[in-house]
């Protein structure tokens, strides 16, 4: 059994990990915590597992932490990852950080954030489909919840080298945003309703880039612009890929069959999915459509699971050699 | 042509006065108040009336605005009005109150809010429907949206002294609970989901009782739950009435056509409405059906329109004689 | 190993079934049928499940089905079960019928869906919370969404004739009126709304009065008014309960518990639930409020789970001697 | 007084004009027309009008109707529009086609929609803020829903022959997809999730193509990809715009306010407009932001208004030389 930590476990990305992780057959949760709710039973927070769990949250120091976990998930706020994770590396436990503290360069992080990095080191960035690595690592960087459907979506043309340019359109469920109110998530604002954000300039824009430039050193622009859509739960990317040739459907749709091929959770489509086919799983399911030469590359998370908690289990899973599906095939909900 | 005051602009009643009263051919919008946004352009917060109206919130004394209005229309938390209205009142201007301040008598407010009033005077209740004498009234309380609702939904009955006892189960969208962002408005909280709240003592319930015992004293037990619904705007009132004999529907159909034979925002329909039917307006629904010595009445409103700003402005057109329809006949958003 | 076989596997509760029948550790699925999709893989249809299920669609003859599984689940419309399943039974084979055929006695099926019934024969109304007898049964009635929730939110005070009359008002989600477009179900016609229907005779209701009646014979009127919200899956019945004499919240809620003490998917609550507690689950929540002689419960489902698909495969278990709970427990999907 | 016919009355374009033209102070509507609804009050289908209007449905002949009307607005499905229009001509009414028959050329029509066009004839593209010569026609073509929100959202650029290419994804409500239920509108396929479809080559890219290089013969690719979101109106475009040179916010800002400065329809914002700003009315509201050599610009309109029988009657309107806004101001219903 792998003991396993949450730090900040009352937000929407904790709370997935619980969850996943009490389904988990090879992983015990020791400790969630939360500073805010320190002794306080989980299921006070999180209703719906009400009877399915037994822990309070606590709020032990990180070496306390370290010594009594495997793994330790850090599901905190960006800046405040890189406070608590040496210490936790130190302690001898190995960490899957959900934030962004650990996803870029030093300089990007810098540049994108506008803080300083107190705790710049190697760090493997989490999209196991691209980072195999990430089973030797003591420091997982999670991605983020966009730039997981957007580089999926891209990888395989981008790993060939025939991307000119990319242009990300995403639709986000608002859960991305938290389980704060906020103007943003309250109901007469979203209801029937889309809303784009953060135009030209989101943060999770240089991750994009770092792993799409990292196959294709010479790919060309690279842009992203999300929008909240009236959804709890999902991210449906939109690439708009211009090739430098003219596309073509069949090659096209065989070179992502063969790239995705030993990756459980990409499922390459004949058509395309939608938010319904990969809701409350792990899934990322992709499809596209072509014309001249542009492909349109549909990709579909969970956020909060294949883009964040689920993703970061999978992780896990790698990490302990562990088969990479243990514990996260369940199927998606759907309607 | 009428000058008008709002108290209190920036909420969602004043919001959709300053819409409504926009669209009235014999009122001008004098004044619009808010402290906290004092200064500011009215469409930097009602985005949608960009263009459409070129005032700014002010914050000038009660008695400036009753020198400056014919009427002014109080969108203010319930305790706030009992501070104002009686400056504004004794500066010679008429009152339509939205808040709960003085819908109930003074024992009665006082044992459902809690508080002390300071300010206990006459008012008319102000559903024109069942109060003609809105006409004449000085200071009109508006009624809160569920009492809307639910009272129109059972009034024929009542007066009739039909009902033995009535059981209201009302459905609301979420903007009857304000702009503010709450844990209860946060979109994932609410969408896909329906939460009863207050359950068997909501402070709209004696509203409803003062004005059903109004029609027929000896009416039995009241009761009042409400829900909300993943729905903007609108309430379904379901009022399930114990009659004392046995129901018929041709006859109580009848019976409501005829109550409401004069009454041009209440449509009594041979089938059940739905809230499509009069979102946007300021009208009320009505259907039935019946069962046993059960009928089954189900009342449809807009709960800003009909149930808050759209009856406040209908009231105003009584009170200056004006047509009671004048001004509020958009016709429903639907689909 | 249970072989398993599902006649009806195209619509939403054949679907759901599947799906939990794929987690199910003790279970296989051998046959899904559906005449109109022989020979399709399940997966066109039910996309989620993509990579998940191996299966194809079939039409083999009940006696065929019969001698291939130790028990069929039947997800048919009415009025079709009672065509196959005395072969089924006659092939050895145990059932659990999830159309309304069995629910009934002959003269309540036949004065509610106006036709014939060709096979009346005993068969275990199957609620397993009160009718562990399903245990031994061949035939299962699996009961309907609406009485799940409204029985489970009453029996504890019916069983102990505390109950004068009951009125249920029902919300639920469009999935329950299945997969096939309708107007009803047309986004622009559901969404912002909730529409009542089948307002004092929907086909349910003979289920409730028949399992309320048994546990207490005076109980007197039920009444049942069922409302279509803006949600994809679950129910929210709120049962109005009139007592005999005035209501204790404590005591009550202490009857609830008790009643349900070893019932693993009954969690009672000191609360109010609502939808995101058990969408996705097999759980159902109750929660209480009482004023005077009124106690008003609140029970929540998922109605394709609880309220249909997870209740059969829960059946199943206890028809097999497994854990009620086998293969059941998973989390609910919430946010 | 304008004597107003409208063909094709029972859908959601006709549905809104019927709305709309009861607000408009100078036309009255004369005939309704719909072969299969003859007879039938206007009010049996458009509920929310109930009260409103006093209309039936009826079945007249081109002629007859071209004889009794000033106008006539054919909200039909394309093909339809040309067996009818010739006629309404020849009877000397004038036209506006809501369909897609008369939009674009002979052979760009025949190519789109792959049929034979029998009626070859000019019309005049209704997009009133770029074809003032609408006022002269006889024959207005009424553009479809995307390409108002798309062509206006870029003609700016365009027409400084700016733009080097340009990608739109558009969102839009359900609504454009009629009032028919269907698999894509049915409640449990569209609600929590995102579809994106034709994404390649949707009908309405030749519109758009066709506008747009007219006012650059020079731009370059132009491409469209569509998606349905959970709404029931209104369409955001995000138009991803690749310049020639570095983009300028503050010019490009300047450039668009001084393009429309005297569209009162087109509102260009300085901040980022969202579908509440719009729904319900005629407005187009717009703005955008910049990065690099991209601008990317948000349109929102109002789909059944500004994107069909709102810009209809806007037409009308300059046709008969009345005030572009007569009878169409109506403020968008926000929440």
């Amino acid at each position: 059994m792998i003991d396993v930590g949450i730090i900040g476990g009352s937000g929407y990305t904790g709370r997935e990990l619980i969850k996943l992780l009490l389904q988990h057959p090879e992983a015990t949760i020791r400790i969630v915590t939360s500073r805010r709710l320190s002794g306080i039973p989980v299921t006070d927070i999180h209703r719906h597992l009400y009877g399915l769990v037994d822990l309070r949250f606590e709020d032990p120091s990180p070496s306390e932490i370290a010594s009594a976990c495997d793994i330790v998930f850090t599901a905190v706020p960006h800046g405040a990852a890189m406070e608590i994770v040496p210490e936790l590396l130190a302690g001898g436990t190995r960490v899957v950080d959900l934030s962004a503290d650990y996803r870029l360069t030093q300089q990007a992080f810098e540049a994108t954030y506008k803080r300083m990095h107190t705790d710049p080191r190697d760090a493997v960035f989490g999209l196991p489909e691209l980072h195999p690595e990430v089973a030797k690592a003591d420091l997982v960087a999670n991605p983020g919840c966009y730039p997981t459907g957007a580089i999926l979506s891209a990888a395989p043309l981008a790993s060939e080298g025939l991307i000119k340019y990319a242009i990300f359109d995403s639709k986000s469920g608002i859960s991305g945003a938290g389980a704060e109110p906020s103007e943003t998530s309250h109901y007469p604002n979203l209801a029937e309703n889309v809303r784009a954000y953060n135009i030209t300039a989101h943060r999770h824009l240089p991750e994009i880039i770092q792993e799409l430039r990292r196959l294709d050193r010479s790919l060309g622009n690279i842009y992203f612009t999300p929008h909240v859509v009236p959804a709890i739960r999902g991210i449906v990317t939109t690439a708009h890929l211009i090739l430098h040739d003219e596309s073509d459907y069949d090659a096209i749709l065989n070179l992502y069959k063969d790239f995705y091929a030993n990756k459980p959770f990409v499922r390459v489509r004949d058509d395309i999915p939608n938010l319904a086919d990969v809701r409350g799983s792990n899934f990322c399911d992709i499809g596209l459509a072509c014309g001249g030469n542009r492909v349109v590359v549909i990709s579909v998370i969970d956020n909060l699971i294949k883009g964040a908690s689920g993703q970061a289990v999978q992780n896990m899973n790698l990490m302990f050699d562990l088969p990479e599906t243990c514990g996260l095939l369940m199927p998606p909900l759907s309607p």
